[in-house]
């Protein structure tokens, strides 16, 4: 048995955003025993979870489900619907916008890169009139294809992916929506349809609670059109095999048989009535970035996303003080307390720690990571206005969530 | 599959004291499969336990192992040793002490119930001077025990085991010790030998870190003598058969063989030098029980113990103001927070709650804990002087565990 | 975690009659977390155990759930109905039998060891006609209860319960009828209430697929009558308190919470009636009985139990030649295919060995059980008459489980 | 949780080639808690199972690990050696080998798919000379590259790698050697640097017993030097970061964690010297393969590789006689004995049923197995020349394995 004991006692707290806890519920089904994917019973597991995928996409266009972690669906989302040397409009929100936009360069597409300057795109959600802008100057429609990150997981800040939408529309402009959200799917309210997007890209390790492993593509009939002439070599991430062979629920290769499981589950828990369904997952989701916001105002930080109407109920960016090395900060609190947080990626290395609020969490979850990150860093020196854990407890009591998603009396 | 999900999401927080949360390299190990326990592997296993749990109990006599949860223990102390009619002197801590008070008198001993009057006694660990009044009065020697329990699960105090030794060589009597140490054992510094006892009780699900289920016996040779003449009628308690066959590692009947491999772990967990051992062990929870009272003071509140050298540093209760409800507040406390709390039991019903900090714990989850009951008792209107939550803060990250407890660099 | 890896590659083929093979399904839901025996969830857990055992034992009395292995539930139905000095009748069918009886004379009551002489009793089921003339010589009802062993585990014969029933009857005698069932609960048929039994003894090792660790009491109105003016000293073992707060599904003491998980999964999948519920259960193993007392013919040995309707559906003893160390034989197969067998007991020891086919079974199983016996009696010399692998084959092939046992088309 | 019990009673027997059963020691250590996979504990998870599997391989160099299944580290393997439009020679054994040949088509490579006609190659391992004589032709070096399936799991051939190797350096010709063991990995012998090979492209879900999800690239320094040049587009199987950041025991994109737990446990388990290593897990495999198929041929029965040198120690396939249709044996013998086959694939299907031997197994595993096909067989109304289980119980009981391979003493 592998020894991962560095930890000496009790539970570490694993408050990154993403991957996320895994509740033992889902590591039970994870551990049944895996079953041949040719043989009778497997279809219907397929159809199950294709189903309840879909769900959560709210969609009713199919989702692929790829035996491969979250940036193998980055990739599959361009190589089906674009040809080599294509023209794409990225826009930069953070760190995993810019991954995504090196990515496409390196599968030979002509990206174009859009935002504000400097940092300043790292504190705010997409701008879409920048996105419409740009769309109208392209009269001659050479841009094929619009990427934007729907919960930027380098910030904290989600963005109004309905808003770009309608910059397409307005714009008249007949580029693909192509939307990442990794890390905003089953923890922010998405909605595949109704938004309007061509193809969502998302993952397992995150508001769905499995570990990593698979992915995801969900399509809409544009994006299915388009992947016909789409000339992007391609096999595994390749679309048309696979929509046909899951309309029985088998996949055309191994699929990762013990993480559907794990799907299935995952499912069951988030559209469970009992716990207000998906509506309910939002909410919970919602009311636990306020009360984490709650608390890096009342220490006197800013949060990293400044945009009011786009903070992120997945995870919160914090900034340090000037003169803090935020990495210093995490490492203090990862050995005194047991507690990891997300760390400070590109632009913002070294000046700004996050801390997850997605997938299998709970009030006291947070007061834990909350109280950590007090401790660690009065530790680390740095004068806190406040007690932020005070602030978060005012919230918390004084905001119950919603009745139905209570336990039942 | 069970449905235990009253729980809608995160990890409920189990703290009370007793049983205690099971972490998961235990039920790891507890999934093994189950063997012939008349096979060749399972003299090795029985060897292993029968061998670590002597090291938990710092004894070189041997300990009986019963495959019965912990009260199937007292019952057994008492069989191996006693004759029907025999006179035993108990001392009243709290609730668990009048338990096994009338285990003993259901198997015919004659009791006496000795200690301080009305609930005085439930705030105090054992006055071995009482005892050694008692037993000097005794001159016939008709007491044949002296039965106290270590650490007073209902009320959060630890009695001085070595001083009740002491009081009983005072009295130059003969009397066997008995003493309950379920709830104190492998969290509480205990040292079966050192401080003479005769009979140590213990069981699984406390500083074990197990599910309930086995239960222990730690013997002396003075013990084992006494069994020689005892003349209650016993069977599957008896030592005589158990010790003959644990020499090889067997046991007369079956062993409840999965929790023998949950014991195997705890103990290497236990025992583990890059975690202090035994002694880091015992550290931890004081530094524990110093944090959560330091809580209770900044709330105003007194602490069910008063006695300044009994305080617990398996469970801390908490005495709620005159006029409220302590199981309406755990009641709220579970209901918003998900956050199980011991209830006032016996002479205390309704006069306070417990905080369990035994087992497998650390500072965030402790946070956590109380966070839940700092939140509780205000939305339940309780006027508390404080917050306890900041002053365990400040407790925790003013006193870290000794360095050689914390992760190695 | 422990090192049970001296099975270097594939499963380990537990063929014991008992412990039997855990099914995942149950270890994955005792792996569920340990919860507050005396918090809300709990009572709904303890009705619902309490109510499916009834149906197990096909009783609508109360069941008695010990945290405790099966010998302490033979105490239990001692120490709860009879006073020290008792006069009790006790049926030598094998080895547990004599075990009992032993148990018996240590808790102070006065046995009768009837049977048939020699190993004769060995081999055949309760001759309950035996038992109706003793029963009737007792004129004085001196005799206050009868024992019996329904299915006897060191050799495979299963007695007629009903028939014992008839024979108490038959002497108009009033003693309390006591039968363990502790290896035929739930492989084979048992009929508490309608065969008139007063205790049932059994235990979680065996049919109920679980690890050991629990045990069980069946009562009737005149075994509850009987407790009420019972001397023998107890209080772990006492029934009053236990039905009393069963009532409410909760337990007097600390209860065995994650083997009680296990025991409502056991209870589900054997009450399922899409596998044919009890009945179901039933219909197979005494296939599979059928199918290994084919091997056993054509290998031309004879079974241990020699008396047609008293066959066991739980286990086949194998009697080896004269001359042959059955053990030596059972080690070498042990060593060579990594096949547990049970060993003699008592008056057969060395003469036999036992083939469990209890629990968790399927035919292949079964079949890969019987290859391991069969090349193991080859490479320790044994002249076979012929391939009971191919008999078994022959049978199982030759004879369905019923329509309904099968899977759905 | 998910139902899968479409299983009445018993272990399910998984005897297809892949996935094979994974054993509980690996669930478990899949269980392990999902952690920050750029947090400090990561990188020593990291470098471990790439040193590991470095050992499995048999090779200095470096292994790229995928989260993604076997099918994506095929593309993998050309997207980084080779560039559109190039020429590649792949060699048909079976349909493993068509459906490499038919991605490689699709990522716009040129294939030339040589072979012996019609089914002959679907029963002989690679034709090395065949190989030789078309790249002696090839005097320009236009093909890049040549591509063989060492271990062809549709029909139980195994190539000798060695021999292709020798070929393409007798023809001196420059071509990289690509060599697909998904199946054979860790369950036939495999030497990548000995044998000169290029790239070895391989899986989790067969002999390395885990669940599919993660996939491997073998290098050499020529396919590294090569992949410099390797216009495909490519990202997410781009060896360039991967190889840079690999060294510090972290990967550039997410990795799949709880497999990774897996996979070091795995070959904690493949390398241990108390079962003999690499040589020990050759043997068994061996071993098995050859009591199959003198089950086969006492079957009268032909098994579908008819080259003596060639036979797969990881599967066999079996044909069936004509007019017989193999998948309706197949179905009746997953209905009636609980045994999953691997179905006849592409030229061959209805034509042949194929026995899984590889990964976790062990001969009582492979005697239920063969039991179930004989019974299966003989029920279907096929008249068998005689008992293959009687052969395979001579086989194993005449030929132990290796003294050092059993365990000891």
């Amino acid at each position: 048995m592998l020894t991962l004991d560095y930890h000496p006692t009790g539970r570490h707290f694993l408050q990154i955003p993403g991957p996320s806890p895994v509740p033992d519920r889902i590591l039970r089904a994870m551990s049944l025993p895996t079953i041949d994917h040719r043989g009778p019973e497997f279809g219907e597991l397929g159809l199950r979870v294709l189903k309840g995928i879909q769900k959560i996409f709210q969609t009713k266009h199919p989702v692929v489900i790829y035996p491969a972690s979250g940036t193998g669906a980055w990739e599959a989302a361009l190589a089906n619907t674009l040809s080599p040397g294509d023209q794409v409009l990225m826009y930069e929100t953070g760190h995993f916008a810019s991954l995504w936009n090196k990515l496409a360069t390196r599968l030979q597409l002509k990206t174009e890169f859009i935002g504000l300057p400097g940092v300043e795109g790292w504190r705010r959600g997409v701008q879409a009139h920048m996105i419409e802008e740009r769309l109208k100057a392209d009269t001659a429609h050479a841009i094929k294809a619009v990427c934007v990150v729907h919960n930027e997981t380098s910030t904290g800040a989600t963005s109004n992916i309905l808003a770009v939408r309608k910059a397409i529309d307005a714009a008249k402009h007949p580029a693909l929506l192509l939307v990442d959200s990794i890390s905003g799917l089953a923890s922010a309210e998405y909605k595949h349809d109704e938004w309007g997007v061509d193809v969502t890209i998302s993952g397992s390790q995150k508001g769905l609670m499995l570990p990593p492993g698979i992915s995801f593509n969900a399509l809409s009939p544009k994006a299915i059109e388009a992947s016909k002439s789409s000339k992007l070599p391609k096999s595994f991430w390749a679309w048309d095999e696979m929509l046909d062979i899951n309309k029985t629920g088998y996949f055309p290769y191994t699929p990762n048989t013990n993480l559907l499981y794990g799907l299935a589950e995952a499912c069951d828990m988030l559209l469970d009535p009992a716990h207000g369904g998906l509506e309910g997952t939002f909410a919970r989701h919602v009311r636990w970035g306020e009360g984490v916001r709650a608390a890096v105002k009342a220490w006197g930080l800013e949060t990293q996303c400044i945009e009011a109407t786009s903070h992120s109920p997945v995870l919160t960016g914090v900034v340090t003080p000037e003169g803090v090395d935020a990495d210093a900060v995490r490492k203090l609190i990862y050995e005194r307390f047991d507690l990891s947080l997300g760390t400070g990626l590109g632009k913002v290395k070294g000046r700004m720690f996050r801390i997850g609020h997605l997938g299998d969490c709970n009030d006291l979850t947070l007061m834990a990571a909350l109280s950590g990150c007090e401790m660690g860093m009065k530790l680390a020196g740095i004068k806190l206005a406040g007690s932020g854990v005070a602030a978060a407890m005012d919230y918390f009591a004084g905001h119950p969530a919603p009745v139905d998603l209570q336990k039942a009396a």
